[in-house]
Order: C-alpha cells, then structure tokens, then sequence
C-alpha cells in the first residue's frame, strides 16, 4: 500500500508520498514513489504514485522514453513538449492506462491487482501551479479552490484532519504541518504504509526555492510533531465538555 | 455503509451505531442498527450491525426465533438460553453465516454483496462485560484490554482518534468524547455515515444505570463537541513548531 497527497493552495504546492512497498505481508521494501519528471528552468513536473508498482514504474518509464504519436512516422512525444500541465497530464494518463492494460492482460486470471493512480503537480512557463489525480484508466481530474488537496492509496486515515484544517488561503507552514499530521495518523493506522516520507514545496512565488525533503525514521521534526500532536489531542478532548447523559 | 463502535474499557462498555443505510447513493434510509437483545435481570446482551441489512436483519430474528439444535427434536435455542457470552457470541454467529449462505445464495449472479457483521457485547449472570466482532462466516474475535475497542463496517476516518485516545483505564466520560468524535469525523469525510446515532453506556459495576440515548440531527451537545474539537485542533496544530525547511 501507499499514501500520497498534494496540496494546491494559494501559497503553493506540497506533495508528499512514502516510501512502502509491500508485496504480501511478508515482503517490505523501500521505494521511493515521489518523482521529479521534468526540472527545467521553464517547467518544474512532479508525479507520486500509488498502486501497482509495476504499473506505476513502466508508465513513468514510458514518458521518460517518448510516446508515439497519432502516426507512426511522428516524433516520440515527451514532457519537455508539452505546453500546458494539462497535456502534461493527458500524456501521463496515456501511458499509465498503457501500461496498466499491458501488465494486466498478463496478470489476468491471477489475483493481483494491476490498478495504480498518479498526483501529477507542477507548473510549465507562466501558468499556475496546478495539481491532477490521474485514474489507471487515463482520465484525470484537478485539484480546485473548494477542497485543495488529492490523495490516492490509503487516504481514509488521514484524510478528517485535512478536511479540518485546509483551505485555499492555509499558508505553507500550516498546509505542510497538516500533511505530516495525516501522514503520522495512517502510519500510526496502518503498516503498509511508513517512513521515509519524500517532500516537496513548490511556492507560487516564482522565484522562491523549491524545497525537498526526506523524512527518514528517525527524523527529529516528525517524531516531536507526532508526539506533541498526540498529547495536544488528548488535552482538547479533556477541554471538552462532558456528555450531558453521563454526568446527569 | 455504516459505522459501529465498540469500546471496552475497566469501567465500562460503550457501543455507538449510526442509522443510514443506502441501497446506492439516491436511497438513503435510517434504520436502526444498534439493538438490545436480552434486557432480562441476570443478562444485558446488545448488538451492533454493519453490512448487508438484509442479512444482519435476518439474523437477528433468526436468533429470536430461535436456532435449531443438533437433532429435528431438540427445542430451539434463544438467547435467554445462553450460558455465557463466549455462547451467544456462537449463536449469533451461527445465525449470521447461515442468513449469509440463505441469502448470498439467491444473490448469486448479480453484484449485491451479502457480507455483514456484528459486533455482540453484554454481560450474562456474574461474568464481566464483554464485547465481540463476529464476522459473516460465524467466527469471532474478542476485544482486550491492549486494543480496547473494535469497529465494524466504515472504520478507517474514524480510526485514529481511537488508536491515540483510548487505554483500558480510560474513564467512561473520555470514552464517549473520543467515540463521538471519531463519529464526527467518519460523518464529515464519508456521506454514507449520518445521525442519528443509537448509543448504549453500560458501567462495569452492576448497579450503575445502564444509559441510551439517541443522539438526533440537531442534538446541541454532538454539535458542540463538533465545533469545539475543529477549533481545539486548529489551535493545536497552530502549537506544532514549523518545519524547520520551511522557516531555513
């Protein structure tokens, strides 16, 4: 399993995935799922996956090496020609629904799972930052003003304290703070899914740095906001009035 | 979908069931889930159902009607017959994975899923409270003090409260705080989840009331604590340091 989010705010873009991959219960490895397609000086593409890794790592493989056009005598197709993230996207669609067909044709009459889902964030020239979740089968939708975020893989732990605490105007400090805090409550939830966490913050402003980032085990940041999250939870649920019904 | 809690603790036990059940998105109904049933001096024996209402339901009036015995000409068997809860907890199970097989069985070809479970919990004579899931195949597990709760049916948003609030020495009034927000939460993020909620407080000492309540749309105190715990956890995550990427 996995867990990957984006956060398109007004501030910025945050993206962070883990690094688990699990082939049955009893194979663990480290994979990193955070990956940066293009860094040019106009153009700045970053994909997490979740899913079949197999899938996700042939169709990232497929537009590192071109698609084919509609004609065979075209040109391969790569991110350097798209001119908009959204056709940054339907490319990515195009080769995850590829690959996906390609590996599950194989896998058919097996019991695994060929699905697989991309984040797919960035900004090409002057556009804005925009985020996408691309579906195995090559459709896609993006990340608006009203929910600023998208997750794909194992989202339902961490996704109530992003419903909470995000909107569009969260500064940056306060959007990454929440996306660690939904990262530590599906870790704490579920063993599929563990450090290290890759990151990136991508900020709207052009000429600010991008920051990466890997959270490894020990990191002394994340341990301190987990353990500080969890005694400031228990000290709000004690400022919580107690049910009427009980001290009645 | 449904969300069912069971939370058993050194004072007592609390079992929370929400009422919507949807037969696809546009046929939303509330149907009580969360049923008493042995209310007699020397047994209190409550259930809580998630899944196919179909089957949970004719399980239940199986278990009424009463179960047959090993041979046509023994008298059928209730639940004011059960010796022990270990014993109800098999009757209940028997009565679930064969309304399972009855039913599946005519479901067979279409795409209707007849999986569902319960979650049993009670006393019976001087025996200490306890509290199972019973899955559709009629096995059981028992909640122990380690985990002191178990959850049926949409369990992951409302799962990490309880994994950070809850130990064995909790005190009945934390209890309910940390199961009704874990309620709030999985209402917020999944549609399928709504009040009212049916919730049943049973202290571990005999002569303490046994509490219910049904908590409706607009109950005042849900719609506190509601409020109250959105802005307690906005204040906290405001106490977590920033990144120190982000403030290098």
């Amino acid at each position: 399993m996995t867990y990957c989010v984006g956060l398109l705010v007004e501030a910025g873009l945050v993206v962070i995935a883990d690094t688990r991959t699990n082939a049955g219960i009893d194979n663990i490895s480290i994979f990193k799922k955070l990956h940066i397609l293009a860094d040019e000086s106009d153009r700045l593409i970053i994909a997490a996956s979740a899913g079949s890794l197999s899938v996700t790592q042939s169709a990232l493989s497929m537009i590192e090496e071109g698609l084919p056009g509609d004609h065979d005598s075209d040109p391969l197709h790569t991110l350097d020609d798209a001119r908009t993230m959204f056709r940054a996207a339907q490319m990515v669609g195009q080769a995850l629904s590829a690959a996906k067909r390609a590996i599950g044709a194989t896998l058919h009459g097996t019991s695994i799972n060929a699905s697989a889902s991309i984040l797919l964030g960035g900004r090409i020239g002057d556009e804005p930052l925009t985020l996408y979740q691309i579906y195995a089968e090559g459709n896609f939708i993006e990340c608006q003003s009203d929910a600023p975020f998208l997750q794909i893989g194992e989202l339902k732990y961490g996704k109530p304290i992003l419903d909470r605490a995000l909107t569009w105007a969260s500064p940056l400090d306060e959007v990454v703070k929440a996306a660690l805090i939904s990262f530590d409550a599906t870790i704490r939830s579920n063993l599929s899914v563990g450090l290290p966490l890759d990151l990136i913050i991508v900020p709207t402003d052009p000429k600010a740095p991008t920051i990466r980032r890997r959270i490894e085990e020990e990191d002394p940041y994340f341990n301190e906001l987990s353990a500080t999250w969890g005694r400031l939870l228990n000290e709000a649920r004690t400022q919580i009035p107690d049910p009427p019904f009980l001290t009645a």
